[in-house]
């Protein structure tokens, strides 16, 4: 087996990503995008059928992401369409790897049953912790646009102090606000004292809404409660960054008045030349470990 | 004479203003401005005529800004019109001092020909400095919007170390960008050294250009000539945030592709809340001067 | 049972934190230490013998260290030897529970076999984040000290990124250092991007260590072995902050003629005041788990 | 006349100077000093003469500082003796500029008596932005060491936002104390507010003194006068970095038995190596400007 990589579906992100493993030295095959959207390299050439890839390729790339409507994989670049039940009996018993981004629960356990080997670059920790880095820059633009005052000297309460909470707090320091932070750990809330910011146990949040300016939750469960939203001021604004279904009970919030931002995907739409970076990084380093 | 202020034109937020003095005790005397919009509070009364105000009040607030026609003062909230020249010549040889902002040059010298004493609160380098704060925080917000990549990572070159500069350059710090700094003066280029970025002579930015992502102007004059426009890359972001007609060769830089951001009274549109509480701070410890 | 805390041998230390607890309504009965020293509170007895103390108390608070020869504890305040074994032995199957601090395994292991609950307060992880801050103002203490250059502008290697790498880098930012991370963990190495530290394979160190002008190492395994000391400058300063052995073969380094400096044991001799009320804290919470 | 510099007098960082500058390519001309301390470079030269020196430089770098006893150069290396009084009559008149540091005024007034050109390092406003980096290293070094309790958390009182005052807050961010700071400038206090430090009026200092753990002063007058000391608590230190004599009322702090340190020419003390690469930088970039 040669030294070829497989790329499937995906949108200009994926083609990017391509061209970056070319220029890396990968011979790549494509299939199931748009010709005319490629860089000519002498290291990308197109399949002739998903079969030629499979049969050539020890590793095949997916769309970011995997899919959007559950049966097919993501291809808005391309009349072929791919089924993913077909796709994987394909890759069935395979040396293959398919490396993939937010893969369905259902479509890892029918990996798992069809012996498919499989890799989510969204579950890298390293990806994770760089994704923080858009999505706080993100957040931040969000939050001087919405509120009538500055960051400056406002009081922030943010809900969780895990990626997206160590990089907001750090980032918001510089902005001179009073920040509050809730956790549900005692060993986060020893770390926020001793880098400065004021620690508020999770249970007790509803004691301190009513002073905030912007609060921001970054927790994926519902912190935000009725209880919680009685105490939220008018004025306040409060930035859901939580994966669906969020951190908010957000149909109370609007019966209260309440500004509320469900702001999701920030990475793509804020910095998507940096975020297509963080993924080719992370790739290569995990390809690196594939190939030894 | 009684402890009366006069307040006349202006917007809604001459009426915050009016209000905010109200509560401390001053005695309001308004005039050319909406009945209908202000609260109602003992200390707020509206004035028979212009002259009822000029004879009570030891001061007399005048709108933000003061003019914007030249011949008349700012005045959208009433259907009085107020002659500048006229309005002069009735304070002229008077005790009343005028306090407005953003005075024409044409009106001060009038007023120094009439002997009338005035004070123009944006000469207060105490609101300067503060309105830094939500000039910083919109010229952010406008950055994370329009770059494709993080600033996070990111070469950032800041045009001038005056108040914009050094509280852009620390708030910057925060997201962990490549900060350069070009200024004429060597003890600031020392001063960048030691707070950690990077000092680069005003003569030479034609040399640095090239590898930033973005550039941000503060100084009001035109620095960022057609020489200097040659070596920008046509995917860097500028924003110019000095005051009409600004620091950059627009015409030329359209041309070449270059996107420029003219941001222009940011502290009003970004944070207008806060922005009113800087000119009630500063008016207020001005008046305690002029008090005594 | 009542609400007493029997507290037994130890140096000042113990007797301030006898103190404190007496002020939050604790009846403190004392044995092994010297009563001269005390501040008279209502709330603090002597007990009549160390029986006395185990029949009366739920809870019962050893000296930090716990011990020193091994045998003993470590009681220097009182002509009261109290032998490790026997204690033990007293304790076995009671109800009370013993809290000491850096007990040493051999003695775990014999209370376990005895049946005595313990609870070492070195092993909570807020102890170990809060020590960190006084670790890390020592250390700057010493490279001030014995540096010939400044910290700002110098460049620095910090050996992993747990938590006194994690405070380390955190408050070095401040001084302008040029700052580099080693840890083995690729996570730890992302993170140190985020936050615009350099980041450096533990492996690839040797290859680093010739530009630095300061090596502190907070890892508890020999990390700086003969190959990584023999490409070290001779004006680099090196400080260890890892408990015995430390982390540095120290005699090669001295031969080679490179200062090392072991700095243990800072939280107690660089602010033992704080140290003492970090204690107390934790021993509060953990108290409060305790009392339920 | 050549492109010669003769040196005369001072200790081993002037032989230091010496190099850096033969290393630049300029002709250097000794005397007043040790033979035996100099590296061998062929463009280091002993001159024959003083007068030799004279004739042939067009600039003279004195010693650092330029004298103790008011009456000859500081010349510690040296058997020779060069009185100030008839070293200014030889360059009277004459093209040669005489460059030294910490000129004493009476010497300046000579100089200009007899026609002598010349320029005080010390008064170029770079080094003294740059020596503010060593001077708060070293008085960070000295509160670590003195104070029982950890600079985080702890509240700090700096009197003074000049240089030291800037660079001071700035470092001690990092270290999570909460700085007050006290000036008589109220653009100062409003610089203050928008970098996140409490500002404090200077003349209501004695209100705030008593919450402090460590009061900083940079201020060169008395301002911690009998009345202020009075309220200063007996654990609080106070560290005064304000040159002789000082800006503390010593004696009676020592009466109350207050700790007070006061610390000067702290950059040769710490950090001896960058303090005179500091000089040289400073020293070079004068030369740029006086052979034009």
């Amino acid at each position: 087996m040669e030294k070829h990589i497989g790329v499937i579906g995906g949108d200009q992100r994926i083609l990017i990503l391509a061209e970056s493993l070319a220029d890396k030295g990968f011979d790549i095959l494509l299939w199931a995008t748009d010709k005319s959207k490629v860089l000519s390299s002498p290291n990308i050439n197109f399949a002739k059928s998903l079969d030629e890839i499979i049969e050539k390729s020890k590793v095949l790339i997916g769309p970011i992401p995997f899919t959007q409507d559950g049966k097919h994989i993501f291809a808005p670049l391309s009349q072929h369409s791919i089924e993913i039940q077909s796709l994987i009996e394909k890759l069935s018993g395979k040396e293959i790897v398919l490396i993939a981004s937010v893969i369905p629960e259902s479509v890892k356990n029918l990996c798992r049953e069809k012996s498919v080997k499989f890799f989510d670059l969204y579950e890298k920790e390293e990806l994770a912790i760089l994704n923080a880095i858009p999505t706080v820059e993100g957040c931040l633009m969000i939050a001087i646009e919405k509120m009538p005052i500055t960051l400056h000297s406002s009081n922030i309460l943010i809900l969780g102090y895990g990626r997206i909470g160590k990089v907001l707090t750090k980032v918001l320091r510089g902005f001179e606000a009073n920040i509050y932070v809730a956790s549900r750990k005692s060993s986060d809330l020893t770390w926020c004292k001793a880098f400065g910011f004021l620690p508020v146990r999770l249970c007790d949040i509803a004691e301190y809404v009513n002073k905030m300016d912007l609060i921001i939750n970054t927790i994926p469960a519902v912190v935000v409660t009725k209880g919680v939203i009685d105490r939220i001021r008018a004025d306040t604004l409060v930035i859901d960054l939580a994966s669906k279904p969020g951190g908010v009970d957000f149909e109370y919030a609007r019966e209260k008045g309440i500004e509320v931002v469900h702001a999701l995907s920030l990475p793509g739409k804020v910095a998507p030349v940096t975020a297509a970076k963080y993924i080719s990084e992370v790739l290569l380093s995990l390809l690196e470990e594939i190939w030894g």
